[in-house]
C-alpha cells in the first residue's frame, strides 16, 4: 500500500526507470469531467527530460495512454483512471558499474538491506522517472481543483544554492514561470541560476535550492484535524519526493525569528470585493453573498490554521538537495561491502529543481482536491 | 478517520481540552510486551502544563488510566489499549470572549468555516491538550522499540528565537536534556533561552524555535517507498503538532546551500565494532556477525536514503511558530464577521518548546515503530 | 487497525470482557447532530445481558459514558466521540479451569496460536462484551441515518434453529419487534421458539438461527465498486460478529434455486406516490419531484444492484451458529497439548439471537452511514 | 479507493469493458518471489470466455503484460506489479440498446444514479471483465501463498441450480476440478450440470448455484479481530465478486439447524503425523516439532474460530445468482423513466458458477496471502 497515496482522491503509482514503464491508477475522480490526454501530456512534458540543457539528457518522449476511467466522449466516468507511459531509451551499460557498487547517497544501499534485491538499471523503483505518475494524476487533480473550485496551483524555483529570486506567491503567472528554462520567475534570478547550474555542470557536481508552491482560491474549511491536518497532508506529499530534505508551511523556519505580536496575523472583515481575490485580500469563499468576507492582513499561516484552510492562499515551500550523482570520483562500497570508489556516468540533472516544479505542484494539488472531496462529505 | 495514524500500530487520539477528558486507542501494539501506568505517566508528566514557571500555569494532574489491553500480570495482550485522562480545572470565564471572537492565528475561524460549530472553550479539539493521547500513545511506541530493536528516540530544544544551542546528537541523553526546564542540553544556551522566555512572558508577548530529535540504533530498512518513506511519514506526523510549520531531514534547508560533492555521505565499511554504535560509526543493524558493518562518513541524509533508513543515526528538526495567544490588544473580528480587537486572557504558554519536546518524541516513535512492524512483514 | 472499521464514519473499538472497561471511538461522525445518552443507552440496553431469563444472567448495567465530541448543547462537534462503559460483576472463579483448557468452537486456541498470549477470563476480546462499543457506535449511526436521509434499519429473529417466522420486512416495526424477549415480530412464533430455547437452555445445550434486517429509505447511490460494494461492506461487517457463519443479501442462497427469468427484477415507473414509501413501492429518492419515480416489482436484488443501493429496502440475513458454551463435558486439550474434558460454567446465553438483533442493525447502520457520507464525496 | 483490496498485500483494479483495457496493479508483494507470465495466462484462461459452449463465446484471447515489479531474472522486487489486459472484440452494436434501457437486475440504473454517467457498453465497469484483475493478482497470491507455505487454494462448482454435487474438500484435486468444463469434482452431478445449462441457454433463461473453496495447509494464527476476522475480510472479498449473493465460512446457514453439542468442534492432539496433513488431521502448523499436534474431530467452525485460522482447513461457499442476462422481453424503464421492455443480446454465459471458480479462489488467497503477512508483523 506505500506505493498509494490519498483518502478519496487515491492514487498507486508503478513503475521501474527500467523494464515495461511507468504509471498511475488514480481512484476516486469525480464523474463527467472532461479530460484529455493533451492535458495529462502537458504536464509530462514539463517533467521530462531532455527539454533543455540543464535537464538530463536522456531522451524519452513519455507519451502517456490514457487506459480507463473515460467514456468515449472523454468524460470520467467515477471509475479508476489508468495512465501508462512506456519506457525507452535505457542504456544498460551506462549502470553496469551500479549493479556491484552502491552510489553515494542514493537508495541502492537502503533497498538492498530493505528487500534483499534491488533493480539496479537506473534507480529501479527510486528512479525521479516513478514521478510520472505522478504528475499525470497531479494534471487530473489540477484539473478538478479549477473546474470544481477555481483553485489554481502554481510552484516556481525560489532559489538554487544561495542565489535567492524575488517572488511575490499572490501575482505570479504560469507564463513568467514557463518563461526560462529555470522556472523562476524573476528572469534576473534566473539567469544567474543558470549560469550557476551550467558552471557545475562543467565542474561534474550538482546544487540543489528550493522550490515554493501557492494554492489560490482555496476555500476556507479544508483540512481535517488532528492528524490529517492540511500542512501535515502537504508535507507527507511533498517530502515523499526523491531528493525532497525540507517542508515549510506559510512562515516555516523563519517564523520561529518573530514574537507571536509580529507573528500573528490579524483577522479582518470587508464588505468588499465580491469573487475570490488573488491578491492581499485572499477572500474567503463558500459563505452566504450578504456576509462580509474575512481576510487576514498578513499570511505567515500560509492560508492554514489548525489544520484547515482559512481562505487566504496556501503556501508552501521544498527543499531539494543537490543530485546525489556526480560526475567525480567517491568513496563508497561495493555489495560485497568492501570498500571502493564510483563515479557518476550517464545522463543526470545537475540541479533536479526546474523538473521539481510541476512534481511540487502535483502533490500539492493531489493533497488539495483529495481534502476538498473530504470537506464535501462533511457539509 | 483523520484522528488516526499509522498503519500497523495505530492509534486515535479522542478529546476536547473542556469535556470529559482526552486520550488515545493504540491498536497493532505486539503482544507480550510488559507494560505499566507509571511508563506512560513519566512521558505525560513531561507534557504537563504547570511544570516549571515557563510553562502555563494551568494545573491539571494528567493522570493516566489504561482501560483495556494488558492482562492482569501487565503485559500487553495484542488487543487494543485504551487510555483516559480526565479533565479538570476548567476555568470557562476565562473563555467567554472566545465565543464571540476569533482568536488570530489560531484555529477558531477555520473549524467553524469547517464543521460550521466550535467548541469554544479552551480551543477544544485544536488545544494541545489533544496532545496527551499522543504522547500516551509514544510512550508505548518508545518502549516497543527499546525492548525489539534497541532503538531509542530523544528530542531536545535546539533553537528559542535566535538563541541557538550547541548539540551533538550522536550523544546526547536524557539527563541533560530534562536537566533544565527548557530542555536545550546546552546548559550555557538554556539559561540564555530562558532568560529570553521570561522576557517576554511579562510582555506578554511569545517566542517560538526548533526542536531536534534523533533516533539511535535504527537498523537499515525501515521506511516505504514511494509515498510512506520514512522521512515523508515522520514530517507528516511532526507536522500534525500544533504549531509546527516546518520540518526537516538530515541537512534540510541548510544542506541546499551545498554542492553535491559536499553534500553526499560517502559509504564505508568497517570489519570493527561489534553491537550498536551511537558514535559517528552509525553501525548497519540485521546483518550476519562475519558481514562487515557499512556506515557512512556524514550524514547529512539523516539515517534515511530513497525513504529508507540506512543504519545511521535518523535526524530530523521541527520550527514552532510563535505561541498565538499574547496577552496583548490584537485585530480581529467576531463571529459576526465585525471588526473588532481581543487580548488573551488565562494561562499560556509563553513557548512551547520545552512541553514540545516529549511531544516531538512521541510522535517520532510512533512512526518508527509502525514502520519496524511493516519490515517485519516484508523480510 | 483491525479493532477499526469504516471510512469516512469510522469507529474504533477497545476493551476486554475483564478489565477496566469496553467502548469506542466513533470518527467522522457528521457536525451540529443532537445525540444524548440516552439514546446510546437505549440500544445498549437491547443488548444487555440479564435483560430476560434466555439471556445470561450476568448482571452488569452497561452505564455508556460520552467523554468527547459533544459540545455542552449536546451537539457534536465533528470530533471525534468516544464512549466507555466500566466493566463490573467479574466472577474469575467461574473461569478458572479456562486457563488452563481450551473451550471448544471458542477462540481461545486460535488467540494463544496467534498473540502467544490471552486474556482467559470471560474470553477476554473475543467476548461478546466487546459488541458494546460496536452498539453504542451504531446508535449514533442510526440517528445520523434518521435525521440526514429518513433511513430506519431494523433487525428482527427470523429463524432460531428450525422454527421459522412469518415477516413481512417491509412493514415489521420495532414495537413488533420489541414485543417479545426473544426479538420476533411472529407472536406465535416466538412464542414456539421461547419454549424451544427453555429446553435446550435446561438441558445445557444451545441453538442458533438467522437474524434478518432491513433498511429503509436508502436513497438510490450508496456503495462503492468494486471492492466496496454495498453488500460487500454488509457482508464483512456482519460476518465480523462473533458467533456469525453466514451472510445474504437479497435472496441469497435461495436466489440460487430460481431461474433468471424468474428472479429478475423488473423496473417500473410511477408518477404516483410522494414521500418516500416503505411498502412495494420501495420508491427511489433524490430525484427532482417531477421527474417519475422508478421501484423494481419484487425485490430479489435486496435493494442493492452492481454494488450500489437501487432504491428498494436494503435486506439481509445472517446465520449465527449454536452458543459454544454448552453446560456439558466435551473433549478438549488443555495448553500443554494434552487431551482432556472441560463442561461450561457461569452464565450464558442458550441462544445469541435475541441480544444480536441489535448488533446486527448496528452493523448494517454503520456501513450504511459511511457509504451515505462517501456519496456525498462524489455528488 | 473503492477499487482497492488489502492492507500489506493490496491491489488496484482499473479498466471498464470496453476501452484500452484492464488490469491490476499489485503492492506490497514479498520480494524475491520467482513469477512468469504463464502462472498469471493459467489462472486467467481458466476465467476467460469462450472457453468452451457453456461459457458466453465472447472472443478475447486475454493475454497479459506484466508492466513492473520484476527484475531481468523474472524474481519480484517488493515494488508495485501493475498487469495489463488489452480490450478486444467490442460489438458496440450489440449494446446500442443499453444506452436508452436499463437492463433488470442489472447494475446500469444504479450507476446512473450514483455517478450522474455509467459506460453502457457491455456494463462498464460492473462487468465481469472487471475480474481479469483479481484473477491475475490471486494467481499471484496463491504462488505466495504455495512457497511461503505451503498453502494451496481449491474451488470447484458444488451445486448448479438444484443439482448438488458430492464433494470432500479436504480430497478434491485441481485435476478434478478442470476434468470437465463445469468445474465440478463429481463427474456425475456434472453431467447433469452441462445438460441443466444446456437447457437453459436454449430457452434464453439462466441459472445459478453455489461455488465452494478450501484452503488446505493454512497456519494456526491467521486473521485479526475485532473487525478484520478471517470470515469477515473473506465475506467481504467474495461478496465483491459480480452476481454474489451469499457467503459462508465453515457450517454457515445449515448449522443453525444444529445444536451447541452437534455444532461444537471438540479438540484432539496427537503426537502424530509431522508435516502438513490435509486429511481430517489438518494439522496445526507453526510450533516446535516437539510439541503434540492440536487438531479438531469435525470442522463446523470451518478453520476459523474467533476471527483466526486454528490450523484445520480453511472452508467457504459462495451463493451466485442466476446470470441476469436471458434472451426474452422483460419489463423495464428507459433512462427518461417510461416503462418499457428489453431483451438480452448479445454473447452471455447461461451460467456463470464455471468461470466463477477461479474468481473465487483469487478473493480467498488474496485475503489469506494479505493475512499471512500481517501475522509476520505480528509474531
Amino acid at each position: 500500500m506505500s506505493s498509494s497515496l490519498g483518502v478519496l482522491f487515491r492514487i498507486s503509482t508503478f513503475g521501474e526507470s527500467h523494464g515495461g514503464g511507468v504509471g498511475v491508477v488514480v481512484d476516486g475522480c469525480p464523474p463527467r469531467i472532461p479530460l484529455s490526454v493533451e492535458e495529462i501530456q502537458f504536464e509530462l512534458d514539463r517533467r521530462r527530460p531532455g527539454q533543455s540543457k540543464i535537464t538530463t539528457q536522456r531522451k524519452e518522449s513519455d507519451t502517456v495512454e490514457i487506459l480507463s476511467g473515460l467514456n468515449e466522449e472523454g468524460l470520467t466516468l467515477g471509475t479508476p483512471i489508468a495512465m501508462l507511459v512506456r519506457n525507452e531509451d535505457a542504456r544498460s551499460k551506462d549502470y553496469g558499474e551500479m549493479k556491484e557498487k552502491y552510489r553515494p547517497s542514493h537508495a541502492d544501499f537502503a533497498y538492498d538491506e530493505k528487500y534483499g534485491i534491488r533493480a539496479w538499471q537506473g534507480g529501479g523503483r527510486s528512479s525521479a522517472r516513478e514521478t510520472i505518475g505522478r504528475v499525470a494524476a497531479g494534471a487530473i487533480a489540477k484539473k478538478v481543483l479549477k473546474l470544481g473550485w477555481g483553485v489554481e496551483v502554481l510552484g516556481y524555483v525560489e532559489r538554487v544554492k544561495d542565489i535567492e529570486a524575488s517572488i511575490d506567491p499572490l501575482l505570479v503567472q504560469l507564463e513568467q514561470v514557463e518563461s526560462n528554462i529555470v522556472r523562476c520567475p524573476d528572469p534576473e534570478a534566473a539567469e544567474r541560476m543558470l549560469d550557476l547550474i551550467e558552471n557545475v555542470r562543467k565542474e561534474g557536481n550538482s546544487v540543489g535550492g528550493v522550490v515554493g508552491c501557492v494554492a489560490r482560491g482555496v476555500p476556507a474549511g479544508w483540512g481535517e484535524p488532528v492528524f490529517d491536518k492540511l500542512e501535515a497532508d502537504l508535507a507527507k506529499a511533498v517530502m515523499s519526493l526523491p531528493a525532497c530534505k525540507g517542508f515549510e508551511s506559510g512562515s516555516g523556519f523563519a517564523g520561529t525569528y518573530l514574537t507571536g505580536l509580529e507573528h500573528n496575523d490579524a483577522f479582518r472583515a470587508a464588505a468588499a470585493p465580491q469573487g475570490q481575490g488573488t491578491g492581499d485580500e485572499g477572500l474567503v469563499t463558500n459563505m452566504p453573498e450578504t456576509q462580509a468576507h474575512v481576510f487576514t492582513t498578513s499570511n505567515n499561516s500560509g492560508g492554514i490554521q489548525g489544520g484547515i484552510s482559512n481562505g487566504m492562499p496556501v503556501l508552501i515551500k521544498a527543499a531539494f538537495k543537490p543530485t546525489a550523482t556526480v560526475m567525480r570520483e567517491q568513496d563508497t562500497v561495493n555489495v560485497q561491502r568492501e570498500n571502493t570508489t564510483l563515479a557518476g556516468r550517464g545522463r543526470h540533472d545537475p540541479c533536479v529543481l526546474p523538473r521539481a516544479v510541476p512534481m511540487v505542484e502535483a502533490m500539492v494539488a493531489l493533497v488539495l482536491v483529495d481534502h476538498a472531496l473530504r470537506q464535501k462529505a462533511i457539509l
